[in-house]
């Protein structure tokens, strides 16, 4: 089933390499635009705006990149640590786990005499056993080691470079609002353009998630700008 | 096999409303901490600080909350896009679906007379035939159509008390550096009762996942704070 294959790989690579520049692209679009537009309706210079940018794409970029690190991390530890129980469960309580087994195939829907032989077959090797339990009553893929560490580094540097494209016209114009006006423009771009590949990856309505992504970002900044006016005042 | 049934349930419980609070409050706690941070090291007043900082919780929980959402109806979206191919194989070309069937079978060890009689009897009735290929060929789970509302909600509310945390001592404290000491010490309070909570419940190390949470918390702040106060000179 090629079809199918190429799905499956594509939805091995989005959860990987993929989800993370989405991950960390996305919201380094929206967030710093956010930041910096709320900050133009309250501030008279863009040297500020700039100093609360970059400083929010050091906190962001740090937050989600080791956040990532971690989640990858746990994701780890966890798998270790019921995958050793598994293997004592397999040791100690033998006919509990191959109950269960017997469950699984019984809510397939088949029969007693079929799921009985399956048992006996399937419990046979250990190892093979231990790992079906993990996959199919825990439902818990094996995680990639290294995938923590990239995990970490795509997310941040992702976040980097979709917070620096907000940001830039702040460093060369004077004046917030004008600043603004010419951040709104490219970065909404961007936002269209990145959620219409994203969608197209994940397989849903290009058009309509671009534009999703895009109204997200516009809300987020309309509603800055609007709170820090409120304040300034 | 209670132990089982109990980490399940935890583990179905922490995908659902704990995951979300978890991800709000983590990105909540840290990130208008550390830009808050940063500013502290360039500028004279807290003003200025408390209006970049609710600007930013307002972008933040939004872009957060309204991600989260996107998130769980491109999901949805998916997984109905998915179930209407599924379907459509199992009428079109029922035996390349039966060997994919098959094949399963076959990876768990099962002998060539087992698997032939279990693909018999599970294709029998059409929809478990496509729920099986949902589960376990394309590893898709039936998503809650009410979890995107919901799931949009405690993420984004999340972030807001979250980020409330450490703004507070800028509300009351004129100097910012003076200000920024007691938001350091609450907030680290925060992260690292945050991160034993959130350990415990993924079942890892609830000391050490405590000390990654604050130690990632103090490097963003840290971070934001060298930067910004590189840019002010």
């Amino acid at each position: 089933m090629q079809h199918d294959q190429q799905h499956k790989e594509l939805h091995l690579q989005s959860s990987d390499i993929l989800t993370d520049i989405v991950i960390g692209m996305s919201d380094g679009l929206t967030v710093p635009f956010a930041l910096a537009a709320g900050l133009s309706g309250a501030v008279s210079s863009t040297h500020l705006i700039v100093i609360a940018g970059l400083a929010e794409i050091a906190a962001g970029s740090i937050a989600m990149g080791l956040g990532g690190y971690l989640a990858g991390k746990t994701e780890i530890d966890h798998y270790n640590s019921e995958l050793k129980r598994e293997h004592d469960e397999v040791e100690t309580v033998p006919h509990k786990e191959k109950a269960e087994v017997k469950e699984f195939f019984a809510n397939l829907g088949l029969s007693e005499d079929v799921q009985e032989q399956a048992v006996e077959e399937m419990t046979k090797d250990k190892e093979k056993w231990v790992d079906f339990m993990m996959k199919y009553e825990l439902g818990l893929d094996k995680p990639d080691p290294k995938r923590a560490r990239n995990s970490a580094f795509n997310i941040g540097l992702s976040y980097v470079a979709g917070g620096i494209v907000p940001l830039l016209p702040y460093f060369f114009i004077d004046t917030p609002l004008q600043a603004l006006k010419i951040s709104a423009v490219i970065t909404l771009i961007c936002l269209f353009a990145f959620g219409f590949f994203k969608s197209k990856i994940t397989g849903v309505n290009p058009w309509g998630g671009a534009l999703r992504v895009t109204v997200i970002g516009a809300i987020a900044a309309g509603c800055a700008f609007g709170i820090a006016r409120l304040i300034q005042s």
